[in-house]
């Protein structure tokens, strides 16, 4: 049994203000191509199909056309759940059509228990639920936290699991080992939210979504395949990729990896803006890629985001590289000053931090007299 | 060949501030039951099964348990088009895979004119489309109109069209004849919005939604099915159905309907208020109807609308029955009067229209002590 285990496509993605369906798209191809190479029995996607609820009807539309040509076009079998970010009902509607063809979509959780069964291997599909869904479901009121939750769900499994065939646990959830980044909704820390991974033991392999690393968790049979791809600065420098997972009829493991590469990368590059806009500087960039830009400079820039975007027009993110502490007091000092300073003074300093033209008397001899006309107005009300 | 003609379903609908989806639910069962019954060759749902774009989780699990009852558990073809307020590309998500089992979803208008066959009969499936996205699809600039839009559509289908076969066409426009009621999106009118019956000539039998009413249009070959239920106070005197169509070898049309009855109507009734709520007026009442009421009572009430509630709990419009220019001109003169009364005399009119207390002298002189504190405290400010 080969199969392809990814997760987390978050269809619709919304980055900076920037959809990512041009990019998710160029990777789903590349992927649909791999599926075409590779040949696997089956392909398993472990949640966050899209990255809302009600995604937009772009993403709907590319969801359809990929799965489409993986499952009707390609033959490949697709299973496949909901994450916290999918809307459950609405991701499972048609879904018991889609099983003509073997594409086995499970956006509810429910007391059906039953697994799918691939070419003798049987794929147990739990798609993301709240602990509070699952007490429900299970009618258990020990169920507390998510590792309570996912324990009872494993227990239910293991009632009907023949210990002699081969079981793969496909699932959505925190799985504690892992590292979290900015772009997964943060989750309640201290336990609660995390899952033990002796709760996956039972399993010849499991197929995890939810962080978005590769190298979230290191384990020899639990694994996440990780994000489509880079959906935050804090993943700039994480791999992305898909998991090749082989399984023998003894139930051993091994794993490949296989990485998909927008033409867009997302990265984070600092220095000095007249540096960073120096052709000796750009010329090795990947201009069009998305950046996030941290300049050294001190002071006052003019429109820095503009003119480094004539460079990289894919700028998303500005920042200024200045020790916060420092900055602090650094600006309670000049607030300070700035109070006693008389308004011709303070436009005298915006003048200069604003424009690069010299500020002569004649005129701060205007601005003095707008001054005190606009002063005179204010007075007589 | 023998089908059932369905539209307008407005599944997730809102009336008055409530959701119908267990009306909906109700009638929809019986639906498939008369499915049962009929044993039809197909099912043609002309447009609307939603109400909007995106609609309530429940109604998405409604459409998916209806649909599935019906095409996969009983085995009937169906053929389903988008509506007006259904969103093309979220329901057409999935619908190369319903195909398998012959249930055929056109969400989107595509360049793509053959059409679905069964038993013999083509079904032109051609959802809801603007002119613009018409004019842009069949790149024809002298698209201007719905009417001009319709008639380009057809003429794409003509082309393709055997006349020694039979066909049946599936729409969802306003269809020139037909009567408007409230819950109707409002169209443009003065023909714009409007679509000349002759268009469909070529067709044995058009199979339109939009309208609510199945009398919005008399002609023996084209026909509204109306909506599923009544979704306004201005359909409560629709019949509500659906219809059974029968197409012999050479053509022919037979056109039965059969009703589908939610156990809570949607009616008006009107009265005086003391009448309404006597038991010898409201015993032969299906008191659990949904209900506009308009009451004939001159004068303030206490709290009509609860009053009423105790005996019918799903009023869910309260009118009073006026005639508006008198009522008008009356309360201009009633301001004209009050501006000139004290505010002690206002209270007086205030306390006799909202108790059935007798206004006696000491209670007089408590709001008069009350009104004197109050003017002073507003003085001394």
């Amino acid at each position: 049994m080969k199969f392809i285990h990814t997760a987390d496509w978050h269809l619709g993605k919304l980055v900076h203000g920037i959809y990512m369906t041009a990019e998710q798209r160029e990777v789903l191809l590349q992927f649909v191509q791999l599926v075409k190479e590779e040949k696997p029995d089956a392909i398993v996607i472990a949640g966050d199909l899209y990255d809302r609820s009600v995604p937009p009807t772009e993403a709907v539309e590319l969801l359809d056309e990929i799965l489409f040509k993986i499952n009707v076009e390609l033959k490949t079998p697709i299973i496949a759940i909901s994450g916290n970010h999918d809307s459950a009902e609405r991701l499972s509607f048609g879904s018991s059509w889609y099983k003509h063809s073997q594409f086995h979509l499970k956006g509810k959780l429910t007391k059906d228990f039953t697994p799918v069964k691939i070419k003798g291997v049987n794929f147990h599909l739990v798609p993301y639920a709240e602990p509070g869904i699952v007490r429900q479901l299970l009618n258990d009121e020990r169920i507390v936290s998510h590792h309570d939750a996912m324990k009872a769900v494993v227990e239910r499994i293991q009632e009907e699991m023949d210990p002699n065939e081969l079981h793969v646990f496909v699932g959505h959830a925190f799985v504690l080992g892992g590292k979290t980044t900015d772009s997964e909704r943060t989750l309640s820390v201290g336990g609660s939210g995390c899952v033990g991974a002796e709760v996956f033991e039972c399993f010849h392999y499991t197929a995890l979504g939810h962080l978005h690393s590769p190298d979230a968790i290191k384990h020899d049979t639990i694994k996440y395949s990780g994000s489509l791809l880079k959906y935050s600065f804090s993943e700039a420098k994480q791999r992305k990729c898909v998991c090749i997972v082989e399984l023998d009829e003894n139930g051993k493991v091994s794993i490949g990896e296989r990485s998909l590469t927008p033409s867009k990368d997302m990265r984070e590059i600092e220095g000095y803006i007249d540096d960073l806009v120096d052709p000796s500087f750009y010329t090795d960039q990947q201009i069009n890629d998305y950046l996030k830009i941290t300049l050294y400079d001190e002071g006052a820039l003019m429109d820095p985001i503009n003119k480094l975007r004539q460079i990289y027009p894919n700028v998303l993110h500005l920042e200024r590289k200045i020790d916060r502490i420092d900055s602090r007091q650094k600006d309670e000092m000049e607030v300070r000053q700035q109070e006693k300073k008389s308004e011709l003074e303070l436009f005298e300093e915006f003048y200069q931090d604003m424009t690069t033209l010299p500020y002569s008397e004649e005129k701060k001899k205007i601005i003095a007299s707008v001054m005190e006309k606009a002063k005179k107005v204010v007075e007589s009300k």
